[in-house]
């Protein structure tokens, strides 16, 4: 099961579900930067489980534990190990589910494939695995934000019909706009109703799911490469590889098949003052050719309702009878609101990989675009 | 800039558009396999310019040839190169585009990030580095054809405003059905309103986007990898990275995200005679957990409107000034018909990528749901 | 710091002398295999340091632990880390290294490189590494006996000028051959000059070095891929790569430039009995461009002698300043004994990459050399 | 059949003996960077057959062409494609390989690996693959010189047994010291010796081995990555991938395990006037830890004798029967003085990959030892 990403700044991670821990290696990260253990586990706090009415009551405190890679307080250059214990694990919960596939889940799937599953907890499948992500992704978000002052933040954009409703130009541009509510919508009218729909279909055993947008700020162009490694592309694997995502656009997406190209193009102009050049409207969603334009950068992720219900479904066993199931366990009624912080994640792993890439292949862009950072200063080359 | 992609069915694609040629090597081909190079031609020849009106008056024959990897009719085990040589090339209509950039097309980009740019054609961001694709996507499809039967069949979904409507039950099946007409729609009805608009703004000297759709049959359950491999996410890369694409949804994607869980999932039973595990609805797109479950893979892609128009725009220079920008050259105003066969090369490089490491993983699989083709038999191990 | 390995068999290690942890994450395992951790742990023990005078008294029970990818005794199919806890840290004996470089050890070339180190026992430079390699090597040793009887034996052939004299037909087939002595030199004469001289260096407070010799048996034909990842390249790569390695060659190696091509080749001839082809000579080494062909794989490593002693030298400061050193901490006056298990463990790893690899890409070349082993039959597709 | 290198500077590269072409795809050339042709192409004339009587008579030009990734004489960061035609190919003369295996050839392994070969010219495993490689590092090499001055000069240090002396004092440190004898041997007594013994093997139908030796000046420290990318171990893999080559060492290699501790280190001082750290001796060969220390970097590769002969040898057939081989072709009878271009390139091509995965890491590695070439000064970001 190839686990790991990104061509300079790898991330490898492992774990299921209620093994005994989930982690990640990070390698490719440069010597010399500060680690802010706390802010990782910041970020780990958003995402992990129990924080409100609205998500599973598994509880954990998913405390990081950093194994190598960080010396006095700073990163050495070599892989960095960080590892989650599992805590709160009731393997118990899952034994109906050794001998029966959960409609729409992985189960039957990893079946078919491995021919031998960890059926406990949804095993490797599980969101759990996403722990990994977000603590490799604050690191990643370090570096962005250290070099240039790039900031990501996604929210719930959207829950089943109910949708909110902000312009580019209101978007949320730190976290805590985000944070305001346990749904992490900042329409506040809108996060109501979804609050209201979620808990309704948590009473009713069912699930919901939505859309997330999440935006990058300060980009400055020139990241991302074109043909193959697009960052809308590798934006999208990422995110896709979140578990419940079903699609993913950039700018106007599917929106955009609906405009002419008259219409739709990003007329460009200098910006006085700064002498940047910039565009009028932003339906390319900060990218032309797969490459920053140097304007917010805004991407939306479709999740699918949970699948893992608790209503009685048709299904079939691992000996090929149809039966019935009805699921136990511990299950959010709607991930969107936990899958924030991860798409976030996502976005800064794939903006930090391709920023060291353009490093390398360009020394002038760094002196150009790039602050540099105080702690650089204190290399001893 | 990384052009390479696979983990073992490996494509390397190069060349520009105005360029001496492009092409591809792909490496991971197993060995003796008859290459039938009259399929390959056949391919690119549905992707190349000027087959009708809709598309740029560019007449290029792309004519493939294999310099390596084949011998006596069949492969050997090692890089199979294959190469079509630029010929139709008219530079001096790009001699404007030297400095100045065309807005939503990857002129500036390029330049922010690379600090020099091949300005004639679109360089390398070009849809003619396609044709390495849809050459290498040939070669992928034959062995899936031979192993599985697995078909993959893309068309027109959507041109701007207009879809068509066809269910997953009406779905065309092969090439020919989306051949019928020169959108590549399968919907006649639908198809000629296409038709209309597209040439309606050619005539405006202005552009359209849509929406295509795609659909692999016969997939046996267990291709694709969990987590950051998974088929959807693999597929939105490589799907992404087609020029103009914009956003990528597998199954019910983001309409996915008005319903319920239980409205949603597909529930499992046993197909009776086959005695396989079949789903009664299919929203996950034959996809749960990011492997196949043996259902029907369907995808969507939406591609905007093409950046390049004959109408003025506001734009700047590579010197920093405002100008305005009266584009020449020759462009279609609609690339969706064109892409019909870039996508589904797409999905064919991905999928054989994925079968050949589950072969790896698992011989049982192998032995269990690929068909040994009579060319296996005549290896001399 | 690029820290993994492999196409499909993925190792990504990771881990400082004095930080918390050394492990690795292991990908592409396949499912269903028993994981018996008891020989993981015994090929770590025989890695260990302190299990006689011949190595640095630093004790560390080397105790391995599995974090993920085995469910209730099995592969699942999904990423493998396993951890070992550093113990026997004693930091304050490098406490003279933070300013000063230690002649040819890495000191001063981690510092020009990342201007930042982990002065403490060598950092990531450290043997103790290694610890992941062994471990992951054990898994992939595994999977080689399993399917194949694949049996890898090193052990020491030359410590300074004292030499083994061991023919083919007498090498060791088993490590308990080898391990009949501390040195691990299956030569008895040979071994008791060899202990003298590593007590005799270690007294001096000097150090001594000398090569291993590493053998392979029961290799089907046909494992490696010619060109860039000829099976002699990446062993090669691999075993440069443990600490203190300076020289690899395969079969005849640097004595085969000897030799006449006539007096070099070896003939081929069809074995009574088995049908199978063999080699009467075996100067190749047991592979011909790249690809194993039957006959055993033999490969030597030349360590030089370890450069940390307890002599004075003269070095230079990180302030460039001359100075002068005289090493503390715990050192190996001879590395060899202990890096017998790092050789086979390198070289088990290679093999299981080129077998998974091969068996993507030729099925029959499974069916006819592969064992099926019962654990297969496990397996519930 | 794996073939591609490298993190950032990847390569890969395609073409059998007796295809149409072969070639390469280099991706990861920073753009701006002036390709100047005929340096590529006299890299190549150095390394083509014909040259003298010492190589084997097959005259091809491996007249050299740019098919992409460079416009008006710059690159543009995209894959430069170099493509070499194959022209003096006389396939008859191996019409009786088609069913036999030539001793010591790739022959039998590359028939069990694939079932399947192209036996005419040793098809893929032919040395006219290493065009490929001579063509890359000949880019590599630019970046090389121009960055930092870095020249890599490789020559015959041993024929048979007969040996060049040269302390590293008085190694060449330009190639026109090396051509200066049709051996590429820089000591002139030891070349016409070894001349006179390549000849007389010629005559007897038989072949001779060798080593080479390679070194590189002017690094700067900080070059290679530790653990498993170290700069040796990479070295290796990449020497040992070119036909014939069966060992590796680097600095003392072999000879250095005779050698005590205290006498193989290499002491530090300060050096005056530059400032710069450097070592006494040189047993390290340049690297420690993997890592280059600024000295300069000397490995050695030794080769087998030729293994296509043309004395009666005992082999099989592809039928499995015993059987007496008299090979025809065209072949040389020492492939070493053609080779001493292919290990320039093979270590170019490793340096510039490990300069720019450094520059990655450490922009102000960069700025401390890169000289800024003019072109950089073309670029408009």
């Amino acid at each position: 099961m190839p686990s790991s990403w990104g061509k300079i700044f790898k991330v490898s991670t492992f774990g299921e579900s209620h093994g005994e821990a989930v982690g990640v290696v990070v390698e490719g990260v440069p010597a010399g930067i500060p680690i802010r253990l706390e802010e990782i586990q910041k970020d780990l706090s958003r995402r992990r489980p129990g924080q409100s009415k609205l998500t599973t009551p598994r509880d954990e405190s998913d405390t990081v534990q950093v194994l190598s890679g960080v010396f006095e307080g700073k990163t050495i250059g070599s892989p960095i190990a960080l590892v989650v214990h599992n805590q709160n694990t009731i393997s118990k919960d899952y034994e109906n589910l050794r001998e029966t596939f959960r409609p729409s889940h992985a189960d039957y799937t990893y079946q078919a494939k491995y021919g031998f599953r960890a059926h406990v907890g949804g095993g490797r499948s599980s969101v759990r695995e996403t722990i990994a992500r977000v603590a490799a992704g604050a690191i990643a978000r370090m570096i962005l934000e250290d070099d240039f002052g790039i900031k990501t933040v996604a929210w719930v954009d959207t829950i089943g019909k109910i949708a909110s409703d902000l312009p580019e130009s209101k978007f949320p541009r730190t976290r805590e706009e985000v944070d305001v509510n346990e749904v992490r919508c900042p329409d506040i009218a809108a996060a109501e109703k979804m609050r209201a729909l979620i808990l309704e279909m948590k009473e009713a055993g069912d699930s919901v799911g939505g859309i997330i947008r999440c935006a990058s700020y300060n980009l400055p162009p020139g990241l991302g490469d074109p043909v193959y490694d697009k960052l809308d592309g590798d934006l999208a694997k990422a995110i896709l590889s979140i578990p419940a995502c079903k699609g993913f656009e950039v700018g106007s997406g599917f929106s955009g098949t609906l405009l002419t190209g008259s219409s739709h193009n990003d007329e460009f102009y200098m910006e006085e003052g700064t002498g940047r050049v910039r565009t009028k409207t932003n339906h390319s969603g900060g990218l032309q050719g797969g490459i920053s334009n140097g304007e917010t950068l805004t991407v939306r992720a479709a999740f699918k309702p949970t699948s893992t219900i608790f209503k009685k479904q048709n299904t079939v066993s691992i000996d090929g009878k149809d039966t019935v199931l009805e699921a136990k366990g511990r299950h959010d009624p709607c991930v969107l609101p936990r899958a924030v912080p991860i798409v976030e994640a996502a976005v800064n792993l794939i903006l930090v990989d391709a920023y060291l890439y353009q490093r390398a292949m360009n020394p002038l862009w760094f002196q150009k675009w790039a602050k540099v950072p105080d702690y650089y200063r204190d290399l001893k080359l």
